[in-house]
């Protein structure tokens, strides 16, 4: 805790700071990404990259093996299995989630899970140890230190040793009931509004949309309690769930991704804590986790063979 | 600042004395809800009480005259001069903001603004002084302290003695270009994504939706650069804008907002901050202002004449 304590400090200090000594120099965001180097961006794996189709279009989600493997594992399996395949959208909450999976759940006619156990440990929290976690200096009320791990939303505790990804907008989940372990990945969601930190370490989060979220975010509120449409037919249709691998790669999307762990980032960070734009008139001095873009562009083409 | 890091060390110890002293009664949002008197709620003033009408609906927005007076006041005459009718939502930004006015604003074919002046002075921010600020003991990273005022989200800052309303999924302000006095209130937006928070001091808010955020949030994103829709045909239009004052009484909305400045607020924050419900394991200790639920109902029938 102390750690933020100081930066909140020194985040105090800091207007004084640009003011009288030599200013670093204001680049706006724009300036930062036009700035970036081919090593400041990464390519998905295609091993760990979902691509939802919906009827308006394709939703791409990066998988976070690394925070909730045998979730991930699930997932896959369900997808390989083709379990998503035409099931669908089941609940739009205003200002919270989208979720989706088998509108006959726990019901007769539900789909079976195949080889998947409905029954998983939870995967809520993990060791930080051996994670490679770009610290953000800003004041956090929901975690002592948050962050980036492999350009995902994260969080951790010194004192207790866990890290555990964070529910800002566009991040990934794995649906449960009452039980810690009833959430095995067979009904995710996706956050669509403020970001609900009070979910964190209470459900497993897998990944994060990468591109498509207005694809979610846009369609009509359901009508039921907690947003959950009340008939199957106003469902919106999942056409198909794939992992990018298992497609031919020119079918793959060729998305790259701003490395969380570069200079070139830390700059970006920058540039939205403290706007230079000519419209602000008060840089904020502060930067909540989830309110750090994550920037996504398509891949340049590779030069042309001669 | 002092006051926010106090308040910070104070959450940090909290879990601790929640186990070992005597518990406070843990209850549920809804056992709050409950357990409300009549006097914890307040009706809308139907004279700050705008009724946009949209083709799928309409959208109750409650104005904060308390806080962008001359902004209101526009808002108003705008109104009342019929202006907004006819004109359509001209942009909706993912995970930002929805905006509407005149398409054709600052081009040959604008509509006039009659009696209001193009140039307003900017109310981004009002002393603190006389203000009946419920403040939150929770950390806030945008501001020393972050709170209520007559059921606004808002924050204030004991070193200048400012007060302002904060950005929260719902506020509605009026948008301006790179001058700060070019938004008099003919362009409005609202927030539909993450709080961006960096906005607060730096454009007006004049007030908030109470009803029908579903009708801003779930429309199409705008194709066009900073999610402006590039064809006015796309733009979903406005059908009126009326005043709730203005119309016969049984036609204005009857609904109720639970008042910030009482006991009854400060249970329900609590339950919140810290989830009871039986899908929680771990409560978060902490919420942030944008997270606090603003709980509007129905009023209840009178009791019949005899």
């Amino acid at each position: 805790m102390r750690k933020a304590l100081a930066a909140l400090a020194l985040l105090t200090a800091l207007p004084a700071i640009a003011d009288d000594a030599a200013p670093a120099p204001a680049l706006t965001m724009q300036q930062v990404l036009d700035a970036t180097q081919a090593s400041d961006w990464r390519a998905l794996d295609p091993n760990n990259t979902l691509l939802m189709d919906l009827p308006g279009g394709r939703v791409v989600i990066e998988l976070a093996p690394q925070f909730a493997p045998q979730h991930v594992a699930n997932v896959k399996a369900l997808v390989r299995a083709h379990y998503f395949d035409g099931l669908a959208i089941t609940r739009v909450q205003d200002n919270f989630v989208t979720q989706w999976g088998d509108p006959k759940a726990g019901e007769p006619g539900a789909r079976s899970l195949g080889k998947v156990a409905t029954s998983v440990a939870p995967e809520f929290a993990r060791s930080a140890k051996g994670l490679p976690f770009t610290a953000l200096p800003d004041v956090d009320g929901y975690a002592p230190q948050t962050g980036f791990v492999d350009g995902l939303p994260a969080a951790r505790d010194s004192a207790d040793g866990h890290a555990w990804l964070t529910h800002c907008y566009g991040m990934v989940g794995a649906g449960r009931d009452n039980a810690p372990t009833s959430g095995p990945g067979n009904e995710l969601y996706v956050v669509i509004g403020q970001a609900p930190r009070q979910l964190d370490r209470n459900i497993a989060l897998v990944g994060r949309v990468v591109e498509g979220m207005p694809l979610l975010a846009a369609l009509p509120r359901g009508d039921g309690a907690m947003g959950f449409y009340d008939a199957q037919q106003a469902m919106p249709p999942i056409v198909r769930v794939r992992i990018a691998a298992d497609l031919p790669a020119a079918e793959r999307p060729r998305l790259q991704l701003l490395r969380t762990d570069t200079a070139s980032f830390t700059a970006l960070v920058e540039s939205r804590r403290n706007r230079r734009d000519a419209w602000y008139l008060v840089p904020a001095g502060h930067i909540d986790v989830c309110s750090v873009p994550l920037p996504v562009r398509p891949a340049p083409q590779a030069a042309t063979a001669p």
